[in-house]
């Protein structure tokens, strides 16, 4: 990659990733944002571009790990809370106030609570310190041409239009594009006019609305710091990460038909719903802070994106949410999207020919997309409902106690080896299905157990105890 | 309508017949469409835009009969060529040539072949003597807000460029913009901006390639006109449909790995690949033009589109390909297109609120697209393999037989219900699955009689026989 021309789309944590990763290899690494500088933004205003919580988690880390020293991954590190496990909040039988802790990991491995911002700007002061690396904010993708290696932006700001009145357009060349501009990306769209992409897009029926919930009075986390709070309801649910000002970023996930009742229901009632299902946030976020709040931030959509291949050619490739994006239930998504730009440039560092680890790079990540996309659909249910099941707490328990007290049969629960490994998601899979039927076994083999015990007892009663009667008759007929 | 504003998007067989419904009642209807005007090219490329031919059937002509008058249709039809089943060529078991007819239906009612350029001009002229109706050819849409129910479209033509070197762009607004500019719809593309749309693409493992089939020496049809040819070979196949100038327009369909054989290997390769699985082809196209046109003709890909809403509030909504590419293994594509319009236009006609007509527009047509893009899909096997399987056969005789003399059961096989009527594609799966449920008893019937007989027989025998004879052992014995 020495001496080559790299072109990222999107400057966001993993585009960011992805030119540091193509710096450190020699690259001129030209980077094309659609929005500003988000540094130079005074005010932060409430948009999940730019404020929203996410987990960081062992793939995320282990990516930045990768290209980053030791200095910059402490500073971001440092810019995040641990969080240990889930605070569960509910009501009991009786009315009354109630949360239970589930932590995330028997050896103790957590999750980390960041502010996408800030640990974009992290990324974006080292790249700015890179003599290799140029920005070029507020560009918009209009046109590429894969096979000539070409690709047209449109310059965006209002001082740069032409004496026609339309904004300048420049004509960029590159030895090797990558696109990382998000779920609506341009990169992607353009690649599709010349890769023959399977693509699907999914809408699922929820939707989501942020809320910013205060430091107490005394200046502290309002609940505890250290967890990832829920509040379970069924087909509902709201959530709450830590930030570094000791609020919390919370967030109401819910169906349409709910948004649709609230949003034209009136205050009162999405107070009395909060009160009734989400027990005690009025508590920490005022009832007219939070019907203020439901009204002016906006109710935004959730959308799985699964497509194959993710590259064209040996000129583009796509990473992050561009190829895989997917519901936030499972904490994956920049975590995924940070993974897949080291897998990337690991097959780039092995295979020589720029096509080939492409193409192995597809192989490799259009699968491991799918499992996690899927797998971040399915943990919807778990956190707004299965939480609370006995059932599932029961084989949470059964399989910590394996990892933990059986750590040579290398058992872990799904959890936690995708939050706190590196194994592929396929591979995850594969290992769950594998326990899944071990315990299987041992359950039936239990369970028949169970049964086989009190037959035997029976048996032994009838036959061994009858023999031992008729022993002890035969001494006592002996001493008689 | 009257007085509206509508903007078709688009100038195909689909565009052109929604134009043709709108004009009708009364709406001042733009036509933009991105290729020139197919009637002022001096030459007809070997092009699948203009030399297609298609399986017209009764949806599509049903769709033209409510918008054309007698003359107009009587035209349509003229330029069609009947189709009364397929033919299928075979070798014998002793290699010599062979071919058997399979009706399409036991009414007599027939698939008609017809030239998409030759159908897309008869309507293109019609409207065009229309004082309602204007044509925007070389324009592209670049953009569009279908909130403020505004588009934007390049004008392509050379001589209209700006001053500043780019393409003219103009603004346009509407009432209702409906497009029908194919698989890779421009109008979706930003209506997906706006509506939270389902949508899935898949490139299916087949590629096609184009071949025309010269009349005979004595100027006649080399073949059947009126049949569709096919040569089945298991995982591909060779189609020809017939064309009014007595030649035929013939397909190749195979996977992509037979492509890449065909491509890399040398000519006689491809001629005896050609006289092992497709016998009597190389007669009526020979060697030479056979190697030319697989050379000189592009390999195309086949796309299967499925998405919903088909609309975007009251101003947007999409009709044909742009809505539900299809394979073309059912020859529904066009069929299916042009019924969209007839639809769209009765829940316009019936509905007097837009937004809701739309929706409704969508409830009743995504349905139906998903099925028929299923059912194509599926047909592919059919085509190249089914076809010779004897029970195939044997459920076709079946149904024909139940269709044709128990009119009154209102028996029908699937491909007469999609071919020859105008049920929902949906009803006719619910109608065939419920059949295949009633054939099933039957033969189970069947199955449990030809049991029962030979066990009756044999009881008979048994029994009745014994007893019989003696009777006649007693009648003997009185008679002695």
């Amino acid at each position: 990659m020495e001496g080559e021309k790299v072109v990222v789309v999107g400057a966001g944590p993993v585009g960011s990733l992805a030119a540091l990763y193509a710096a450190a290899r020699g690259a001129t690494v030209n980077i094309y944002e659609l929005r500003n500088d988000l540094r130079n933004e005074e005010t932060t205003p409430l948009n999940f571009t730019k404020s929203i919580n996410l987990a960081l988690s062992e793939r995320g880390i282990n990516a930045l790990r990768s290209a980053c020293n030791t200095d910059l991954l402490d500073k971001i590190l440092d810019r995040t809370i641990p969080m240990h496990g889930r605070m569960i909040h509910f009501r009991t039988a009786t009315g009354a106030l109630s949360q239970q802790s589930q932590a995330y990991d028997v050896h103790g491995r957590f999750q980390r609570s960041v502010d996408r911002g800030e640990l974009n700007k992290v990324l974006l002061d080292h790249l700015g310190s890179l003599p290799n690396v140029n920005f070029f904010f507020q560009h918009k993708m209009t046109g590429a041409d894969f096979r000539k290696k070409k690709a047209w932006f449109e310059v965006m700001d209002k001082n740069s239009t032409s004496p026609s009145g339309r904004a300048k357009e420049i004509e960029v060349s590159f030895d090797l594009c990558i696109g990382a501009d998000g779920a609506h990306s341009a990169t992607r769209h353009h690649m599709m006019k010349y890769a023959r992409m399977d693509y699907q897009q999914e809408y699922i029926d929820c939707l989501w609305c942020e809320f910013k919930m205060p430091p107490s009075k005394a200046g502290d986390f309002a609940i505890s710091p250290n967890h990832l709070h829920i509040w379970p309801a069924g087909s509902f649910m709201f959530i709450a990460l830590p930030n570094l000002d000791k609020s919390f970023v919370c967030t109401l996930f819910g169906p349409v038909e709910l948004f649709f009742k609230l949003e034209n229901g009136s205050d009162p009632d999405l107070v009395s719903m909060f009160d009734k299902y989400f027990p005690g946030v009025t508590t920490y976020i005022p009832p007219a802070d939070l019907v203020a709040q439901f009204t002016r931030n906006p109710h935004l959509p959730l959308i799985n994106i699964k497509c194959s291949p993710h590259h064209f050619g040996d000129s583009v490739v796509i990473v992050g949410d561009a190829a895989n994006a997917m519901v936030p239930f499972y904490g994956q998504g920049m975590n995924a999207g940070l993974e897949s730009v080291r897998v990337l440039f690991s097959k780039l560092d092995s295979t020589p020919n720029r096509a080939e680890a492409l193409t192995s790079y597809t192989a490799e990540r259009a699968e491991d997309a799918h499992v996690i996309a899927d797998l971040a659909l399915a943990n919807y249910t778990e956190m707004r409902s299965s939480v609370t099941s006995p059932l599932y707490k029961w084989r949470k328990w059964i399989e910590e106690r394996l990892d933990k007290y059986v750590p040579s049969w290398g058992w872990a629960t799904q959890y936690s080896r995708v939050s706190f490994s590196n194994m592929r998601y396929s591979d995850v899979i594969k290992k769950s299905k594998s326990q899944k039927r071990i315990l299987t076994v041992l359950f039936l083999a239990a369970a028949a157990a169970g049964v086989a015990m009190p037959v035997a007892g029976v048996w032994w009663w009838l036959v061994l105890g009858t023999r031992f009667r008729q022993h002890q008759k035969a001494f006592n007929l002996t001493r008689t």
